[in-house]
């Protein structure tokens, strides 16, 4: 049987902590195949790790088990999750972080509240439940374990709510959702709100964007320009450059489409 | 059979040194199942290697094999290393990095020097002797060499001192032993010494921490706090904040304890 | 069957991309076995691409395949290709970044423009084809699929020409061709033009130097040397600490030679 474990985290490499991880599984499972997908999302950040796991986890198959360790509350009354959507199941703490993924998906959310210490590392710490629960949890589950051994199933759990973008008439307002690691700026509006129309006119602080392309090479170096995301959602950039450092943008920003009426 | 090698350097990712070393190991051993453990550790930096070994290697399940380079005396008479301790072996260099380790482990080390030049590659470089010696012999080991085929065994090896902390009376002195990614400061003052006493206060600097918690989310954000780390020693952090930034500290910085008399 | 797949971009790893190929890979052939060799490949930089597959990929074992996405083209006209070296296999964009090691290796190059959608992602977006084209050849070529299978065969393709260096008399002229982590200065000056000779000194921006030692020890701490990097070329360095900080030289800068006459 192959066991897909995937790693997310907001760890760093520099730090002994993936590394301990890996060590637990390894200890539970050594067949577990371990794939990292990022340690580098930004520390404690849920909504960069929400969308993270929306672009990346659909794409993965039904064997993986998704390991996602971005928990601020760690050691609080933060609960930890078995959640299955549909053929994905992760692993990780309830505070939201697969809300958006379950929205995507329209899976309808199977959720185990992990209680079974049995199953964890023992003395559990207060302050590296990666290590001490999630770690053993997901490898205990790519031996086959079934997820009703983990603990009870829950009907409520923490949301992380999605910041839908808002449309009044011609004029579209959203949100700088991501930046990605070539100053991208991938925004909230998805490319449905713009199909069969026009854009006159993307706002962004004190730019203004009239180019709408199809790929990043249609525009001259370093101008910015519109184009849709491999994401499906309306994105900024520039050409051979970094849209984060021409125009600022941080997280949150927000982006204006102007529709031709 | 099941082979795990565990890589742990401070090449980085942006050098084609890792890629280097794969290549070769996989080479010699295509079914070898690579752990990457960090590229990140920071450069030449003995101590910190110690510590991050001593928190990762012993969770590992005995099949490892651990890779490890860090190695500032590369080419100059530091000799290439084979340790065992207890169920745990490593490839390393000769500086001392895996001497924590031991006195960690209690383990009675055995140790080999390599020297039999037909388990590297050839010609080797003076400058990377990752490529050309370690992971050859990481390599073969996974195969099942017996290690006494590597070179004499041997008694002495270069020693890295433990910066061991001080009690006089109410007073504990240690330092800060490394830093996470998160900006937790990690002292080398072990749980055990603060253990059935009543801290009064910890200093660092000009800093006075008065509160002990056990874990991040209960001190108000951005107060400093004390707690016990998931390797078993005093930390210091800030909930929701990196102590590093709130401080200024670095890894070397002398930190005081004061006991309820 | 082993399924060596190798992983060289430049996406980061805060941006789900690398992630989002791995999880096309795995789904395709759920038995590959990936190895991460560089997501720190500075951003859209081909010259820095080159340099890191001569220095690596000639390492590994035939049976891997190489996928490799440092694409600045991407969406354009830019065309997809399937590249065998000898025993090498890489699946990369047409921009020139194996023809450095087709130099290196002086295999005949058999090319196949890829252009069979049907072994693609679908549908195609226009700006990530590590996720929708790339990745999904290399995983069904993983799993045996005929080349000759994702399209025709070509033999006109773009080239990426390599700064040679010159001599004139007893002056070599080179460039800085990389600078790895350590910060020690790669140049494109091979070993073999300077066998046999005596260099009375090396001129990098005001920098003289004077020494050229056979590994990073040899010099005192903090002194610029010269030494042979593990790749065969000339490399300046400091003992200790990092030429790129001491010299503030970056890719590009020329580097000269002088012989004994």
């Amino acid at each position: 049987m192959s066991s897909i474990i995937t790693l997310t985290t907001d760890f760093g490499e520099s730090s002994p902590y993936v590394a301990a991880m890996k060590g637990v599984i390894l200890s539970i499972n050594p067949e577990a195949q371990l794939v990292d997908l990022s340690h580098q999302i930004p520390p404690q950040n849920l909504q960069a790790t929400a969308s993270f796991l929306c672009e990346s986890l659909p794409l993965f198959p039904p064997e993986a088990i998704h390991l996602v360790v971005v928990d601020p509350g760690v050691g609080t009354d933060c609960a930890r999750l078995y959640v299955e959507l549909g053929s994905l199941r992760l692993v990780l703490p309830d505070n939201g972080i697969w809300t958006w993924l379950a929205q995507q998906t329209k899976a309808i959310p199977v959720v185990y509240q992990l209680t079974e210490s049995r199953f964890w590392r023992n003395p559990v710490s207060s302050t590296f439940h990666g290590r001490d629960i999630f770690a053993p949890v997901a490898a205990h589950l790519s031996r086959g374990l079934e997820p009703d051994h983990l603990g009870p199933k829950i009907h409520q759990w923490q949301d992380l709510p999605y910041p839908e973008p808002s449309q009044h008439g011609a004029e579209i307002v959203g949100v700088v959702l991501t930046i990605d690691h070539f100053g991208n700026l991938i925004t909230n509006i998805p490319a449905a709100m713009l199909q069969g129309r026009k854009v006159e006119e993307i706002r962004l602080g004190s730019h203004s964007i009239r180019r709408i392309e199809s790929t990043y090479g249609e525009a001259s170096e370093g101008e910015l320009l519109g184009l849709i995301s491999s994401s499906g959602r309306l994105e900024i950039a520039v050409t051979n450059g970094s849209a984060q450092n021409s125009t600022g943008a941080i997280v949150g920003d927000s982006v204006k489409v102007m529709l031709q009426e």
